[in-house]
């Protein structure tokens, strides 16, 4: 990136906002998740009647506090950073901006808007720019990129579990229409493919359970048909999971004259031909 | 296979219709594909009564355009493929007639067919032949391997099962008889085992439920013994799920004598040949 | 075992009724599997009140039928072992007994034997024995084994459930007292264990759940914790499982001249020092 | 530490209740553990009306005898422990006063003291000493060190399951009351966030149930993307169990020279002084 002459304050407030190496941009970070916690939690307690008869007036004013620092905080990300345009319309930009917007436009009289609190919850994703600072990127890197490395594998299992559900809905539609007309459960397909899912994932509610005898026989042969299925993806998970660990302690040195690889950390000598490491 | 003498446009068809090297196969299969997705949805939605009573033409249309497709696409199939008595017996040719022969069925006023949704819900497992053109082949059949590889595991696995939910279940029916003689949930031992199953999984619905303490203590125990046997295949699956992994890995190197593969990472000689690498 | 004279038709006896080397062994425990088969399936149909009703007699002379033939298999048994007391008194031989007196006493008018059905359950064992006629004995023994070797780890994972259910056993208790004294689900401490572990293991009834704000935060904290708790055997089952897999790779070969292990399996010469195996 | 001349009656007073080596000190804990068992029972039976009715006398002497016990065990504790503070304001040392003071606080009229039973359930955490008896010490630090190695993952996964679960309640609180305004289930976002955890944990209460299509469409996608979430941490713990596993193979050979422990199986030179091995 070529460098271009800059007032120096932009510079400064851009290290402070975008960047977590200096100490301010740390202290930062971690004050912007504590009023994006406050912001979310105010947003959900409200929500729960007995409290907002109460507490009302203290979230009202909670919100405008938060919304009116959120606004500053979105102006002075658009003013420090080079490309406007690229942050407003990127991921984070679009969400900050939809995480005070709702405020003034509820505020002011336009009605409330619905999906204010969904938006608001998405801020939290800024938690993993935190867990930078305590030294856990690593971590979810390595998170990361075992679902990553496995996501052939996801695809494939996520159609299989397609393909099952439908079957085994549409089975157990049949088969309970057929003994009992009047079913008031397995009302539809769709019905009945949503409860294939809530089965075959061992989630269970029990909103939807077969009644006859063969439904209930045909229903448990699905859980276990479900159940042997669900276990395939935790051991291909697991095992990008040991492939990555080993990598960590194995792939460190390669012995300089019979290119013997995978020494342990403190080896001095090759362990096959004896030279100096 | 020796190559007979055949009219051209056969080859061409077949080569379109069966496989997916070509271009015009690739689209075919998509198209099949999405033709099918759209089929299964109709026959789904359908039985949702809301949803019959606005769209019902749509889907009476839908239905019928699908259905002659299907007719074209299996009269093609059995027109190019060498031996259409095999295809036609074979389980994708009986899928692919039993898809639309229903519909002229009950069109032509022979009643409803019952099992129709569930047939046409097999033909989704052609998903597998479009993954092939997204590349993920390798993956299903890594997945298909190890499962396959534990076939044994499991079947000693649903021994061990079929044993307990039975002892289970008829343990459950004495105890719970014992305390409560006019009991509405465990009324009988296949229900019983029915419940053991829906428990050991872990799935939980909650329609029968231990209402005496001694029962509610029994169940407690049989859900900790269920849980411990129900981590073992899990594990097993992982295990082979690391070993395929591994072999992966490990499958680099080749002798450039012999050609074999799969050399260990620190092999200095082949292990066929004997001479160097 | 020294050789005493004994009658040939006692050691032919022998051989068919507890060995599986013969093709007569085979098929007796084959023969034997079926009839516990159909013993249990009787047992257990006969208290679903429709079919009994209906089949009642068919039930009646099937079961009679099979306890005379359980019981001529008990008496050839006792005759044909070299130590009957022995076997009398083994897990066996008082299940193989307890299979049939039970009839006899409720038929001679001895009023009805509870525990019957669980009893003839037990003799589903036996399905292990044919196994090892499908070539699954060193399936079951590796998962017996994998099992075996993690028990230690299971004794200290179940007393951390142990502990763990018992104090949020009774924190939920003592929570939703606080809030809701007339509370009609937590009723008591083990309630509120039963509770726990049905939260824990992910069973979740339903049939006892929080009703206070307090007790939903806890429980959804248990959640947490227990769920985090539970994924920890499912680790080390893995890892004993990969463990064994890798065993049965790697342990077959030594070089004689440089000592060097785990030679795959198709190995001609050594992967380090080249000399032929 | 230094050696200060102390009392002998102290010192082996303090060999007895603080260590396991001698018999003594074996029997003592073992004693402890089944006071503590025995405490635990009663505090959790008194709780059941019908068993309190009828053994309530025996309940209370049981109660006062042990809290007499464990009051003299304190004063023990106290007397022979080098730095009486320091015991007194560890963890141990508060749980252990709390276990019986409660009772004199109620004995004496001055009401029923709440979290009783739960602060006695802690005391249950001396199982782990007793553990070390039988030689399992080794089996639960491999336990918590699989957990302890993989804590940078769990707070990871933690972070993503709290955004997750925070996204998914406050969607299905919008979804639900846009479609069905009068809803009795989905009052409050913090509720609906205790539904994400029930559900996405796999289990699934049953007592909050998405009632519109919508909703639940989005509680079956929500299930699916849950579900795969929650495989990701029993990978990682796997592979820590798996490492851990293999450490212990290969931790064999020992450098006759250097003393290093822990060379590789195929290794011919120690790795660290660079002789044969």
């Amino acid at each position: 990136m070529k460098h271009q002459p800059r007032a120096l304050w932009r510079d400064k407030l851009y290290e402070v906002i975008f960047e977590a190496d200096t100490r301010a941009g740390q202290w930062f970070d971690i004050g912007l998740l504590i009023a994006i916690l406050i912001s979310v939690s105010v947003v959900c307690l409200e929500t729960v009647e007995d409290l907002d008869r109460v507490y009302g007036r203290w979230f009202y004013h909670a919100e405008w506090t938060l919304t009116v620092l959120f606004t500053i905080e979105y102006v002075l990300r658009v003013v420090c950073v080079r490309r406007p345009l690229g942050y407003a319309l990127s991921f984070y930009g679009i969400v900050d901006l939809l995480s005070f917007l709702p405020t003034y436009i509820s505020g002011f009289g336009f009605g409330r808007v619905g999906s204010f609190a969904v938006i608001r919850s998405f801020r939290l994703l800024r938690v993993f720019r935190v867990l930078k600072l305590i030294h856990l990127t690593s971590e979810s890197e390595d998170l990361a990129s075992a679902v990553w490395r496995a996501r052939g594998k996801i695809v494939v299992f996520l159609a299989v579990v397609f393909i099952t559900v439908t079957i085994a809905g549409t089975s157990m539609y049949e088969v309970e229409r057929l003994h009992n007309p009047n079913d008031t459960q397995f009302t539809s397909i769709p019905q009945s493919i949503y409860w294939a899912i809530v089965t075959m994932t061992t989630v269970g509610y029990g909103d939807i359970v077969p009644q006859t005898t063969l439904g209930k026989m045909l229903s448990a042969l699905l859980i276990l048909v479900g159940y042997s299925l669900i276990i395939v993806p935790t051991g291909f998970v697991s095992a990008e999971a040991v492939n990555i660990r080993r990598k960590q302690d194995t792939l460190t040195q390669t012995c300089p004259y019979c290119l013997v690889e995978g020494h342990q950390t403190d080896a001095v000598f090759c362990r096959v031909c004896g030279r100096p490491l």
